[in-house]
């Protein structure tokens, strides 16, 4: 990931406010537009930025070839007081998603537990800032995602049918952020193995399969072949339950039918999403969870400490720290990047002025 | 594990009845016994023997010292219409969980998601047990519980303070098993590092690290030290997770609040678990979504196979099948557990036949 290393910095609101314009100019309203810039830009702020702005260009490039539509109106197709089954009419994954999440709080209102499920959606970002939401509301938030790309193969399998597969679980504190679980279920990145690939190095052998399904070291080969889950059965029957919920109880596309994000970008994707929620409140006092909350994180930091280590993070502190950092001083954006941002915004006529 | 290599089979009915009268005989009522008992040995019956009778005798003995409440009557101590807070009264963790989910199955029958968090609890077996009763009817069941031993350390930590942390959600299908991912957050069981360590061979690097949190290949090392979680950071996260779920909302045992399931034997564990359910129907059509499932499986067993392998299983499948065969000729057990049982048959004077 090329990143503040050798790039530039980018205040937030100049960042959100360029892909804003260039959403509004290509057909997305402005509001729906300010919601979706929002969330993509948090994903930089965090530090996650394999899912913020660098993917700017394929949601413009979507919109254009009418694989993804800008003026979607979400709508509720189904629903019961505490479910629902929400159509993302083909918009934004930024957008549907977080209309959707807000559904499922509004249905917690009066204290019930309530999941949302989505289809017609899009690549929605990440995981972690849907469950966040319910946790700014003292709810303990469930996301779930198919991927967008099929990169894994079921346990034993040499062929593509399961995507990477995201989810997170997000956790209200008394602190200044929620503890957030954020994963998706492959050991590594498959940006990591094209850097391998590039660079003519080998890699773990438990990152990646070649084409025949079996284990490899070799970058090149390991590209022909498929992401290898965590913990190998475990991590494929974790793809699996996360793939399920995200689209069996809304109809979107699982298996053979998930599209590809970048090769067809002029076919629907009909992504799908699940998201839950659980009010603290109505399970016990919001004092004494977060109080828990506080003794439970208070074991995890205090532990002692393994050679070498200074500090003992909680998911999701780091993304905090980093985006503290980044309203201080601006997001790191690297020179490729800036390079395809700045296209964009000649392209266009908008504004992309960096810190230095 | 001890299993079938050297050792004995015994019919289902006969090893249920034998946990059920040393029960009784220890105080605990005849239908819960029944609950109990069944639930246990359910495991062994779908091959997952680390969590069937080799356990029976630390529960036998926890009752005998005090620390499990063989009369147990667990209630409701919050609730609203779709959420509780349910008190284990520290009886058998088979008892309350089967409990407890049917609560989250009762209060779901209007077509509601519901969730249940359980304190005062202790070891529950299995948590694909209880997650399948709710897919059993038509429901997506989730099933979390806080480990009962304490074995892992945070990311960069060198202290125990988190435990294995299964957790199990099960699909409905149109077939006779529902699938389902049962998986606890280590990279490898700790028996299988005793077992190394007993036998003088090295352990792989990602299985565990020394006393000083970093990874080893010694398993007498590995044994001071604590097992490492699926995809490193990623699984420190999903266990601290899992665990929170288990256990902040109801008040159960988390960090160092957690006791000793051999150990401390006659005090209470305050085990915690959350059981939910989202019932099909209130999403979607349940046949179409039956359809999807078969859909989504073939997808899964239809892919090419890794050189080598003949079949792709889906989670559960092993087990379903472990249970047929078990069914057919009886469950295996080894000679050690046999020879553990035998002496609990004696002393209470109960059947232990064995079927060769």
């Amino acid at each position: 990931m090329d990143t503040e290393e050798n790039g530039h910095f980018i205040a937030e609101s100049v960042l959100v406010d360029f892909c804003v314009s260039v959403l509004e100019k290509i057909g997305v309203p402005r509001g729906d537009a300010i919601i979706a810039s929002k969330n993509l830009v948090e994903a930089d702020m965090r530090g996650v930025y394999s899912h913020g702005v660098v993917r700017f260009p394929i949601y413009v490039k979507r919109i254009l070839d009418g694989g993804t539509n800008p003026k979607a109106t979400p709508f509720i197709e189904r629903q019961t007081r505490t479910t629902a089954v929400f159509n993302g009419d083909n918009g934004l994954g930024h957008l549907v998603g977080v209309k959707a999440m807000q559904l499922a709080i509004d249905k917690a209102q009066e204290g019930d537990c309530a999941f949302v499920a989505v289809n017609n959606s899009n690549h929605f970002g990440t995981a972690a800032y849907y469950a966040e939401m319910a946790a700014r509301q003292n709810m303990i938030g469930f996301s779930f995602t198919i991927g967008a790309i099929n990169h894994m193969a079921p346990w034993g399998g040499a062929e593509a049918v399961l995507g990477n597969n995201p989810f997170a679980i997000a956790f209200p504190t008394r602190e200044a952020f929620p503890v957030v679980l954020d994963m998706a279920c492959s050991v590594a990145a498959r940006g990591k193995i094209i850097v391998a690939a590039k660079e003519g190095k080998p890699i773990p052998d438990d990152w990646a399969t070649g084409p025949d399904g079996l284990p490899t070291t070799d970058a090149v080969e390991a590209l022909k072949g498929f992401v290898i889950p965590v913990g190998g059965p475990k991590g494929y029957a974790l793809t699996m339950a996360v793939g399920m919920l995200s689209t069996m109880l809304s109809g979107a596309a699982f298996g053979h039918d998930v599209g590809e994000l970048y090769e067809k970008t002029t076919t629907a994707q009909n992504g799908g999403h699940l998201f839950g929620v659980l009010p603290v409140a109505s399970f016990d006092d919001l004092d004494t969870y977060l109080d828990r909350m506080q003794k439970g994180m208070a074991d995890l930091r205090n532990a002692k400490k393994a050679t070498g280590v200074d500090r003992i993070y909680m998911p999701g502190e780091r993304e905090y720290l980093s985006l503290l950092a980044a309203r201080e001083r601006g997001i790191p954006i690297g020179p490729m990047l800036t390079k395809d941002l700045q296209a964009l915004a000649e392209e266009y006529q908008v504004n992309f002025e960096l810190i230095n």
